[in-house]
């Protein structure tokens, strides 16, 4: 998708240990027209496919997905990291490791909003070494959900999550996949 | 808002402690199509007030605060709730005791996304002690940038955070505020 590897070319900010910045309009502060862009996508590329549910984690995956939502009537549901006092006990969950903060966590979904009625599009910011997306798909399963594909708006494709996941006979969809990057600059695929 | 009563009156679970689950269609599985009827609502209490930024705070204040940024056409600022391997060391930032999971936490931003240009509508799900609305005020204070007000999804008037954070001068405007709530039945203001 153009507009956002354009976006991500002027605004991105590689820093060391393959860590790409997009906080000024994907993960902190929020460019809700380029949100916009990007839920339009969505849909084009998951047009009719019965998608009646969008899952995503939080919480920088909760902007986009809310966005792209409106464009195929659907609620979404988002996976929660730590468990709370007020959440129902009857949870789906997964562990999932982040290499970005060094550590293990459990997400989770309460077994209410997430069932074997639900044909799922997981949405998502990032797409490196995939382990956010494998435990959303695990959620899935695990409530016998379809997932129908996963829409991501970054792919790190040189990290190989996303080659893992879609050997696994997952369909997903990334509007922009980075080849190669460093302080002098990102070649997308 | 009658449609948001309408909605906490017939999904919305009372629990001990004070405790209204909205997790069907507010904090965990998201309506889309009300977070859309709320987003136009503050759009219309908040009309012509100049609001350039929509600040809003991890993580079920995301999606009521994405989907209300359309309706103003400026971006959502989400503050994070504890320090990130790869989020900028330049940051406001406050700490924010949680009477739900009975922890403090520190809240920040990163000072670039949040400057003395911006006329601020904060944005949130609840409003009970108001520990969270004063946490986020106190970074657009530090930050220099001006508070048109908040708006709260829903508001336990029985609990003090709103009318303390009135009383200082800051405009609230709650869609719906509680004054009483049993397992029996909710009361609105």
């Amino acid at each position: 998708m153009q507009l956002l590897e354009e976006r991500i070319r002027r605004d991105g900010v590689v820093r060391e240990g393959n860590v790409l910045k997009v906080d000024s309009f994907l993960n902190h502060q929020l460019d809700i027209t380029l949100l916009a862009e990007m839920g339009k996508e969505f849909e084009r590329l998951f047009h009719n496919c019965g998608i009646n549910k969008i899952l995503t984690i939080e919480a920088s995956g909760i902007g986009v997905a809310c966005i792209t939502a409106q464009y195929f009537g659907c609620p979404v549901v988002f996976a929660k990291k730590s468990k709370t006092s007020n959440l129902a006990p009857d949870v789906w969950t997964a562990r999932v490791h982040s290499f970005t903060h060094g550590n293990d966590s459990d997400i989770f979904v309460s077994r209410q909003y997430l069932t074997d009625r639900d044909k799922v599009l997981i949405i998502d910011d990032f797409l490196a070494n995939g382990e956010a997306l494998r435990g959303l798909i695990s959620l899935c399963e695990q409530a016998g959900a379809q997932v129908v594909g996963a829409g991501i708006c970054i792919e790190k494709a040189f990290q190989p999550g996303g080659e893992q996941i879609r050997s696994m006979g997952c369909r997903v969809e990334s509007l922009a996949r980075i080849k190669s990057m460093s302080p002098d600059g990102i070649e997308f695929c």
